[in-house]
């Protein structure tokens, strides 16, 4: 086990981002919180609000500190949450330890990763060459229109490109450092019409009933197999997620039916060939299908970036990480256009949900992990 | 051809009801207009309102008329209309004369049936022997709870029950004559709910998703062939008459999904058959069903109603009448539970519709025609 020491303290950096009640899109004060803690440490911050409404406006935050030429890895994360919801036994905003957790909207996903972001790069040797950034968006619960999308733009006009990034997600499950993600699969939504020829039951051949032939293609739809899965990724999977016809009388057949589908996908497709597979077989029965890819799959194949973050949470806690592609799609899957990009964090169990807790040794150990993953990607 | 004597103007007649604004359910001036025309030819009437919110209160109106020993015919029809819509070429409840047709709201469904009913009576000599009926309800069209329901308990009650009944439905198709009702398919409708666990798309096997299992209850049933017709009736058919899920979340997996179905249905079944046999296919799945018999089918088999009837059609028109079931429920599927029973009555092509108008000839030769069946029936 490799102990490193942390000037910066996690713990307290963490609730200072609690305590700003920054439920999504996030702006202003969380920002002006994260900025006091990295213009001491060197960093260059540009902090910028873009975007309008529905989907915007957010704020969006990137910091970068460069010493010497070299690689240059980024972490990357979000500081808006998720609404806290009613029934918390303390206050969501205010941060409380009980026993050997800090509470509080945010612990695990993740302003507690994002201050073992700041925690790490605190502790730094200043011999190290090459830069270090943080891409953090105030958007990535909500649309995320205006968010890393734009985190990205703005990095390509200041010239900076990483060479390797690490996502703070939480992604541990059972302890922390037990998953490693290294890829997400891709998610698109499909809405299928069927038309007919309204009429009266007692004379069906006077009508055209949508709903049997909306009946069969989500049959053949669900006789589909799209692949058994790959190396890293499970099979992908299509529910059926509405139906709808509103038909409020019982002796009419009526002029049209729905049903909405989702896809999540792996990398053995994508978006435009499933809306392909999906509306050709609707058309088969006259359905008609309009679509909207909420997200491209994404693999980072195993290898430097993963055994690098592997390593790093074999030698603070002794975990095998598994690497894994489960899960919903995350801000990762634009960040892989850039360079590698795996995520790693806390533990998931309590994100989204009343009481959302972080171990506070986990807190220490993540820190220690991030600070050797940033030691050893930039040569030391 | 046979001639009869009109005395009594069956445009007259048809003229003052439709003149009479009885939006289903029916009551008051129209029952009055019909009784001021009954007592004078005389007989005895009994008009009453029964039943509450919502489906009532109603008008019924019982009429008879006994002239020594004999068999009993009774006439059968409503009063009520359904509402004129708005795009008439004249005002629906003002009797209007344009060429050789009658217009108004009801001129074939069915004031003008009962127009010639009345003017029918008004010509029977008085040395036929029986009895003489008018079955009239203000809720055929409506929910029709309280209605010809009602009349027949009424009926029981003065010790009257009718040997042969001719109900006046629009039943002519292309000309007058050409068709009888000699039975009606039943109705029933079910709805199929299938339960499941809600949970996330991504996670699909947290969750349990109803719509696959709803999607293959409804291909069992629409694979079903319930009878290939009978002699007097066309197969029975289903009909899928609606699809609800009413889940607006694409990433969600909803937790129950529902159908409703709608059987029209010969006399191979019963409505609790049917709800037995949809029961077990949904069953398969997990589904459960509810049902509501609308009616069940009744069929007159063919003989010397039919033959009456026919018979007189043809010697006043020429016309061979085809007997049929076809086309959705009417209150003779009550009515048939006290004797033979068949329909026959106007041109149907305008019935429901705007501007809806019966032709004066057919007033004319259908006043015969029913005449005609009333002196036959009773051994004229
Ligand atoms: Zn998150
Ligand atoms: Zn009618």
């Amino acid at each position: 086990m490799i102990m490193t020491s942390t000037n910066a303290d996690v713990v307290s950096i963490a609730s200072k981002l609690i305590a700003c009640p920054s439920v999504t899109p996030a702006r202003g004060e969380v920002f002006a919180v994260m900025e006091s803690l990295l213009l001491p440490l060197g960093f260059t911050v540009d902090r910028f609000v873009t975007g309008e409404a529905p989907d915007g406006p957010v704020e969006n935050l990137i910091a970068w500190r460069t010493t010497g030429a070299g690689p240059h890895f980024a972490f990357a994360g979000h500081l808006d949450v998720v609404p806290p919801g009613n029934g918390w036994a303390s206050d969501p905003f205010t941060p409380d330890i009980r026993g050997d957790l800090l509470h509080g909207r945010g612990a695990v996903d993740m302003k507690g990763s994002i201050a073992a972001f700041v925690a790490a790069l605190a502790d730094i040797p200043g011999d190290l060459s090459g830069t270090v950034s943080l891409i953090i968006t105030g958007d990535e619960e909500g649309p995320a229109v205006y968010g890393t999308l734009a985190l990205m733009d703005r990095m390509a006009a200041h010239g900076l490109r990483p060479d390797l990034c690490l996502v703070g997600e939480p992604t541990s499950s059972q302890r922390l450092g037990d998953v490693i993600k290294i890829g997400r699969r891709g998610s698109v939504n499909m809405w299928i019409k069927v038309d007919g020829v309204q009429g009266h039951v007692a004379y069906p051949h006077l009508a055209d009933n949508p709903i049997p032939r909306l009946v069969r293609i989500l049959s053949a739809i669900e006789a589909e197999v799209l692949d058994a899965g790959t190396d890293w990724f499970q099979p992908s999977n299509i529910e059926i997620t509405d139906l709808e016809v509103g038909n409020p009388a019982t002796n009419v057949i009526p002029a049209a039916a729905h049903a909405r589908i989702s896809i999540r996908f792996n990398d053995q497709h994508s978006g435009a060939s499933l809306i392909d597979r999906i509306t050709a077989i609707a058309a088969v029965e006259g359905g008609v299908v309009t679509a909207k890819i909420s997200g491209e799959p994404f693999l980072t194949q195993p290898g430097a970036l993963s055994d690098l973050v592997a390593g790093a949470i074999r030698d603070v806690t002794g975990v095998e990480a598994e690497l894994s592609t489960t899960g919903g799609t995350s801000d990762a899957r634009f960040l892989s256009r850039l360079c590698p990009v795996v995520e790693f964090g806390l533990n998931n169990g309590t994100m989204h949900k009343l009481d959302e807790a972080v171990a506070i040794d986990d807190l220490k150990d993540l820190t220690r992990i991030y600070a050797l993953v940033v030691r050893r990607a930039l040569g030391g």
